[in-house]
């Protein structure tokens, strides 16, 4: 099954069929409304060159309008174009020389704006780089992207129309997902399992051994607990930079269908995370962590081991769980407690040192009478 | 010293003389025993083909008992044979289905499990492969595998039977110990010293310059301070992925032998290290922090600027620590305090709010009597 | 424009006309006096060997005493030589063994010992490495050395005396400042600007998508918001190990001249970084964080989310900003307030347990009389 040599870079390929670069700035409002399928009231011939917020921005601005927030603010906006969510009330256009297109939703129009003129990112073609080096018992789809210096193993299945930037490795036995992008310095090492449709950012780690050690004692050293699970990632994925997901001590360590983590996570081994949660940047998840659907977790919290964060459930950025997140409850601090008490607790942790000194004064007056 | 060329990749070789791969899943319990050199009591002949906790787990599931704790779940557990800690009473095994194996250490029997039945990983063959670039001042032991993509430079030296996996950088005059491992995407900056049997996980950078800047004054901009030390790594160290270890301002960055150091951690420049610690995830060292023999560091803690933990110390997961921890302790919490203040001190504050509004309220009722 | 073909390795070339390795250990006290243009009272032939503190040392270690708290060391001292800013009094100093060396300032003429004898970095030589894959419309200026296993995608232009080490990937339309250097396996992504002079450590990703979604809803799973926008390094910026920067949602993620960022840190998208500012090992910076010049950022800080640092001021190491710290002030702690502030609440919560049980006790008797 061996797939065409490509020694040319870079071509730009639209390997996932997308609509990026189907338009290119400066746009006039009227080819925006045909694209969203929206209602243009005012000048369809404004030029736009840039997005921006609606209270700064110039003449060829195109900004967003979500809710009566924004709206207030466009009467003095310099912006020349807003997408607007229907129904929302826009007070003191000016018809004649700006332009408001009505929307189903504006940021889901935004995002469709965003990816129209989404400049296509360099892709390596279909086929198999002459520097790449790939086991002959690897099974690599004939349109599969493999980029120059990226080793593969044997044993390893690689599906179609998948792309691998420059030096990545793979191992033994492993499986990538049809249409999944890998960019570049990405490692996964043996009998780990991607999706379809993953996107997998540079550097990222998928596979490493679990940290696991029977602690040293009198009569021996600390003695190392083989790892010998695999790292199991569903569809639709998307793994920032640096990221790093640890093979299980045994089972799998697994990420559920359309769940997105940002650079730099560590994801232990063991943990569960469920579909469709979002975790943000340097978010640390301790072992055996279990995640439920549609949860999300801010930047840099910590995740205890064997913690738990229900459905729906969100952990602020900087939180540290020690235990349980209940389904559908936000929680905040360290240790991480509901919203509201956190809020609280940490208000009055700002004036911790002064409601001290006054209490002991007045107890001390009090005592004295 | 020229090692052959070897142009295969992956070839699952055991490069280390492990014992990985003498077993294969499913097994039977008399074979177990066996191997374990365990007393085996009932059914020699259950089929084990998973691994799984007392409290899961199917009939074909081993699990193991070090405990009395775990012991009293045995009769009522599906599994089909469990590893037992010698002299722990197991009440309610049905010895005609289900068999128990006696050992010296029930944790230290399963790590001989895993070992036996772990997949050997993909490693390259020894030699040299022909995409890799070698100064022909650099000093390769031929039982040394270099994969694709390496490129290593003038003096340094590599020992007997070390694995480069591919994509390796490692600068001029740094050295490699007999047996080290190194995964895709390391990185080992000039000088570096890396002693035997160490494990180095996939994209961790050695040796980087550490963080050193006479901060900027009115008269000019910050000025960098050349860090001219190196890392030095003892033996039989572990570090996970993307761990990062700066190079000293003048001396050696150290790490001492045994050592283990989960993902993500950074060390800063001129940290010393003792034996036998283990460091968890994303743990951050600020510079010239000093950790002793047998330390344990959970993840995502802070270690400040020149802060010392001793010897046999514990740091919590997530705390911050500012000055010392003494030798033996444990320290929890921001800032790192004894773990029976911090305890007693974060659950006073889980109730701080309503500790303040009560505490006000009585003290206007009294002062108003 | 074809650079020359290089395929040695690592040849140690002074790629930043620098003076690295003008001087070498052991060195005499003459020497140094000459070298940094100061004056030495005492023993002209001391030989130096190390350097080391005043507290440690050996009769050939060289030392520095930038106040009068290091000159009251001086006369109990092993030390063999120290660089004295001038005007400051050293006391019992024996002029017949050992030698003082006053200059302007003891920290910079210590700056400039340590850059004297600072061994030069390996370095691949001027030319393209014949494994490096480079578009055809890739502008490379011939000075440029690119290393081992780089690839680099059409519209690039590479700058006069840029130093790629191997298996770096450059996307396309993308430009790198000239002699910038680059460390192994840095990922550049499309469009990214890196400026002159820049110093981006090895593992760094530049240019990857921000975390942008709208969340999912009833009707849709989670929707990628498009990262159209680029990220901007000025000049003379240094980046550690592992180092993300996330490109814009639209515009630029920008960092400022002569800014000096540590391993591992995270900027996430749209955030704007001051010139001169140092941001230490493992801080977060969440989306369209703001930062002023010469603001200064400890360790594994976390800034939240479109938070904002003024100029000049600084963040500790492990704070949580959650809003704003006001130009020139200094903030502690979780979450981030004024440092005196701060010291005082944390020395109180060191103690709320014992606290809130005192109160306890004193309001009971108190209610009870």
């Amino acid at each position: 099954m061996a797939a065409p040599k490509a020694d040319t870079v870079f071509k730009t390929q639209d390997n996932d069929g997308g609509v990026s670069s189907i338009m290119s700035l400066p746009v006039r409002a009227k080819d925006l409304a045909t694209l969203l399928g929206g209602e243009l009231v005012g000048n369809p011939d404004v030029p736009l060159s840039t997005l921006g917020s609606v209270e700064d921005g110039s003449p060829e601005t195109l900004t967003f309008i979500r809710s009566s927030n924004y709206a207030k603010f466009w009467a003095d906006s310099a912006c020349g174009c807003a997408l607007v969510t229907q129904d929302i009330e826009v007070p003191g256009h000016n018809q004649d020389t700006r332009a408001l297109i009505f929307v189903k939703d504006a940021d889901e129009a935004m995002v469709m704006v965003l990816e129209a003129v989404n400049p296509k990112r360099a892709r390596p073609e279909p086929g198999i780089h002459s520097s790449a080096v790939i086991d002959p018992d690897a099974k690599i789809d004939p349109s599969a992207a493999i980029g120059p210096g990226c080793t593969i193993g044997a044993g390893t299945s690689i599906g179609a129309g998948v792309v691998l930037m420059p030096n990545i490795t793979i191992g033994i036995n492993a499986s990538i997902g049809k249409k999944t992008i890998l960019e570049p310095g990405v490692v996964i090492e043996d009998r780990c399992i991607i999706g379809d449709r993953c996107h997998i950012g540079a550097n990222c780690v998928i596979g490493a051994d679990g940290f696991g050690y029977l602690p040293a004692n009198e009569l021996r050293p600390s003695v190392k607990v083989p790892q010998i699970g695999i790292v199991e990632l569903g569809n639709d994925i998307e793994l920032g930079a640096c990221v790093t997901i640890d093979r299980a001590k045994f089972g799998a360590t697994t990420i559920g269908d359309r769940t997105k983590i940002d650079n730099q996570v560590h994801v232990a081994h063991n943990c569960v995370v469920g579909t469709d949660t979002l975790i943000a940047g340097r978010t640390t998840l301790g072992g055996s962590v279990v995640i439920g659907d549609f949860a999300m977790i801010g930047g840099a919290a910590v995740l205890n081991d064997q913690s738990v964060v229900g459905k729906h459930a969100k952990v602020a950025g900087g939180a540290v769980v020690l235990e349980k997140v209940p389904d559908g409850e936000t929680y905040v601090g360290t240790p991480a407690m509901p919203a509201r008490q956190a809020l609280l607790n940490y208000s009055a942790f700002r004036d911790l040192a002064s409601f001290v000194r006054k209490v002991e004064k007045r107890l001390k007056k009090l005592e004295s009478e």
